[in-house]
């Protein structure tokens, strides 16, 4: 046996970056280390009433090397020096203005504080009125609907109407954004030395999904277009990019510097970036026929499906299906739901106010409030789940976020229906677990109604290994099986897989999945009763959808 | 100058008696002392997930007997001496099965500890059956519809849906039950010794608002209706009332044993019992044109028109119009909301369920848990004062308890709707006291509907002189000035002034409450600003009310 080579999968996610370091060969979990984005976590940048979240670049590019000391430290020295590849998945559609060299404005100093020359993360719904204006000239303008591999709904979350709300609100920003770069096209190139927006690979991911690429038109929606839809963006189509990268494809080598930075081997590979959803669903072991959830703060569903399983289907009401952005030779199908985890943390957020509000009068010291913050979703955990489910009243709407999928509808907003005197903090909990299980429903009907089976569930992130109460009501509402990875670090691990495809230890994807993969540590199984039961209560959870939809966009 | 002549006013409201001793001929007060029902109290015979609540009638003994010396032990002892008159307010509609004595079954050795043998409280909500399929026969038998001056819709909460209801429920019951009583009947005839159900007086109040006794059909509905409605009905009619007597009247005089117990004059006059809410609009200065709010953990809400204004009107949608059961001479009209204040301790409650559930992680002893859960409305209030309404996106359904006015239905539910993951627990508050407010108003919209004027809104009761926030809200969102009764014990106020009446001290109810009335201690002016912004609100309100009712039935 030859020295056992690794790999490093780097994760950026909202508010941290996680390093991996797997042994190339198995898949074994070396060491890992997370690194939380500095000015992030102080709340600088963003502005939650107005749904403005920023990311400043530093903060990545300080995660970066911290995390990848950090898991290296954890290991003998000789394991640095046995990496051969990196991999690296963001959040996305998570783009920054740049300049010619391709770097973000918030890097020189005369943006260095202004939040529209960072990154826009996924979540920032600034843009929701740019979305509207997208969505109506597709339809409208006469040649080819862009938005027809994007699910035909156009989302403010997304590259082309962040690219457009900033450029009309800051004009400072708009005289020097040469370009604009995805944060997963980014890091790789900074990584090898190639963020000049001329060389710069982009991944096929991003374009795809978020920035209206398709081979059909010959890349990016014609100029034609892009000036139709606001003059601003003259010019704009030219200084972006006409190729995309699959990530089984090298993005180049680790410069010198960066080698130095990270303590690695200069010129080993570095696989072109894609989204954390994608790369994880391939770190879960997603196949044709499997629905991977990564179940966080929101959802995002993936699929792939062969050319000749969709037969020319576009699925209508998801987020985009595009060949190769998860799967090299498979299209890749992307749903989600704007908010899963956050739904939760909504009602611990109201419950956990009056904590605040009345500390004093309590005698409570910040560590204690500490706790009680971090228990209260457990206690509500508990207390839901010992509900008689015959005793309550209330169905939720889980659109706190807005909705993703099916059919994107930023303005949509939540609801919590059929209130007594009664209803107590648990029962509210349980309507909004439901709620956001019917969510997940809505979604498999979607693609269920196009053609498109499901033969299996997998599920992975921060919810399945931590709330068994939600995995449970979610496998009854789905009445399927729920498979939950063991990898707790699965999309690292599938960046992890990438950057091994990319510094050629495997064939494909598929091989590495095969390797690498950790394999499942947990099924949930569906309980009939229940199973009955959410099939008559999801009607009223649509019904009461589709009466209150209209209304909920004037409020 | 002759000696001072006082009066005594007993309010029985849902949780305890209050006493009130008055000058009889300035409506000063001199004392008064509240008394808790100590089975009540204990949460014992009530079941609130069941919307089940019971008072044992000792309850209401014991209490009484409390409250009236404790009052009096406050004065010189020859103040009791100079007592000539009682008046009685209660809760109702609150009836309890008799005996031939006309004695409460639960005072029965037998049936001590049967709750189905108790005063049925008005929030019991049992009887939503027998209160739909009395609608159903009244509009359907080819008959009179004698609900018609009910508002045209029987609730669960009123006499002969309870009657029936218990009557199914408990055969030992049905078969002791000679006759039922209105505890606002049954309290004077207790203490003038006429609790005979063949002599015993009953309040026009409680027979015209919620027994369907009216002059047209010669007092209660006739027997046919009854067996048609249900067999196990038949008999009971003559065993019933068919004279009414409003709350100038006597009821008798003070027996022996009552003085003894009460430290009062045997023989002085104690008038015939009405509603709180009723007794309370006297106390409050109801005259012609003014809509008196008794606003507390719900609303009552009273005017009084004459003959000729009403014009033959039947008010739809309102609680019912009875000639004299307010001011003998004018035509009472009754409407209200289910809950108002209760709607508020509702979101206390929710929050406060986390400070249970987590006592021990912060070490709370039960004396702060108790300091905690009475400042949690004042701080909630304080918050939801201080949202900028442009900031958000919720609007309420008040209906958490069903909903009384316009249009009885205890089947309608709350909601909230527009929750965004910003919407915090102030912001939440905030829809809720907007929701009870645009109640408040869709009342107000009823009376107008039907041609009545009002030109002046009056309030009383525990919210107005405890929450500026929501009497600004209300006052806002009617865009009518409120003037809020000095007295904070206006009901028992309106007690003592018929009792004055009835011991001829007075002509008429008017000419008491000129000499004993106690003014205005505040009035809200609306601010025009809210106004126009809650005029625009408010067809939200009613828009989701509309699209959502159907759904909220099933739920």
């Amino acid at each position: 046996m030859g020295e056992v080579k690794c790999v490093i999968g780097v994760d950026f996610g909202s508010d941290s970056a996680r390093a991996l370091v797997v042994n190339a060969h198995t898949g074994e979990e070396l060491a890992s280390e997370v690194s939380y984005y500095k000015r992030w976590s102080q709340g600088l940048y963003s502005d939650a009433a107005r749904n403005q979240f920023r990311h400043h670049p530093l903060d990545y590019l300080e995660s970066l090397e911290e995390c990848i000391r950090g898991a290296l430290a954890k290991l003998p020295p000789e394991v640095a020096q046995n990496v051969v590849g990196i991999g690296v998945d963001t959040t996305g559609s998570t783009p920054a203005p740049v300049d010619e060299n391709g770097t973000p404005l918030a890097l020189l100093d005369e943006f260095r504080e202004n939040p529209n020359a960072m990154f826009i993360l996924w979540k920032d719904h600034t843009a929701v009125r740019e979305a509207a204006e997208i969505n109506k000239l597709a339809k409208s303008w006469g040649g080819v609907d862009y938005t027809k591999y994007e699910g035909g709904v156009y989302s403010s979350e997304w590259f082309w109407a962040k690219i457009l709300h900033i450029l009309r609100a800051d004009e400072k920003v708009r005289q020097a954004a040469y370009s604009w770069v995805e944060v997963c096209d980014w890091i790789p190139g900074v990584l090898t030395g190639t963020t000049d927006p001329k060389v710069l690979k982009r991944s096929r991911c991003a374009a795809g999904h978020k920035a209206m690429w398709h081979q059909e038109w010959g890349g990016l929606p014609a100029e034609e277009f892009l000036t139709k839809l606001d003059p601003l963006l003259q010019g704009l189509r030219e200084r972006l990019y006409t190729e995309t990268y699959t990530s089984d494809e090298k993005a180049g080598e680790l410069t010198e510097e960066w080698a130095n930075r990270l303590g690695l081997p200069a010129g080993i590979a570095v696989a072109v970036g894609a989204f954390d959803a994608h790369m994880g669903a391939v770190g879960g072991g997603i196949k044709e026929n499997v629905l991977v959830k990564i179940m966080g703060t929101s959802t995002c569903d993936v699929m792939v499906a062969s050319q000749e399983q969709l037969a020319g289907t576009l699925v209508a009401g998801i987020c985009g299906q595009v060949d190769g952005s998860v799967i090299p030779g498979l299209i890749g199908l992307e749903a989600g739901q704007s908010a899963f985890g956050d739904v939760y943390a909504w009602l611990r957020d109201v419950l956990y106010w009056s904590w605040e509000a009345l500390a004093q009068e309590a005698g409570l010291s910040s560590a204690v409030l500490e706790t009680i913050r971090e228990k209260l979703l457990i206690k509500l955990t508990e207390a839901a789940a010992q509900v008689d489910p015959s005793t309550t009243t209330v169905v939720a709407l889980d659109w706190l976020n807005g909705r993703r999928t099916p059919f994107a509808d930023q303005e949509l907003k939540g609801a919590l229906v059929g209130l007594t005197l009664g209803t107590d903090a648990p029962r509210l909990f349980r309507a909004l677990v439901e709620a956001t299980a019917f969510g997940a429903k809505a979604i498999v009907e979607r693609f269920r109604e196009e053609g498109l089976q499901i033969e299996e569930v997998v599920a992975m992130g921060g919810i399945p290994g931590k709330n068994e109460f939600v995995m449970q009501v979610t496998t009854d509402v789905l009445g399927m099986p729920i498979k939950v990875v063991r990898s707790e670090q699965a999309v690292a691990l599938g960046a992890a897989m990438f950057g091994a495809v990319a510094a050629g230890l495997y064939v494909d994807i598929a091989a590495a999945q095969e390797a690498m993969g950790s394999g499942y540590s947990h099924v949930y199984t569906p309980d009939p009763v229940s199973t009955k039961r959410y099939a008559e209560l999801y009607e009223k959870y649509l019904k009461i959808g589709e009466l209150l939809s209209d209304t909920l966009r004037t409020l």
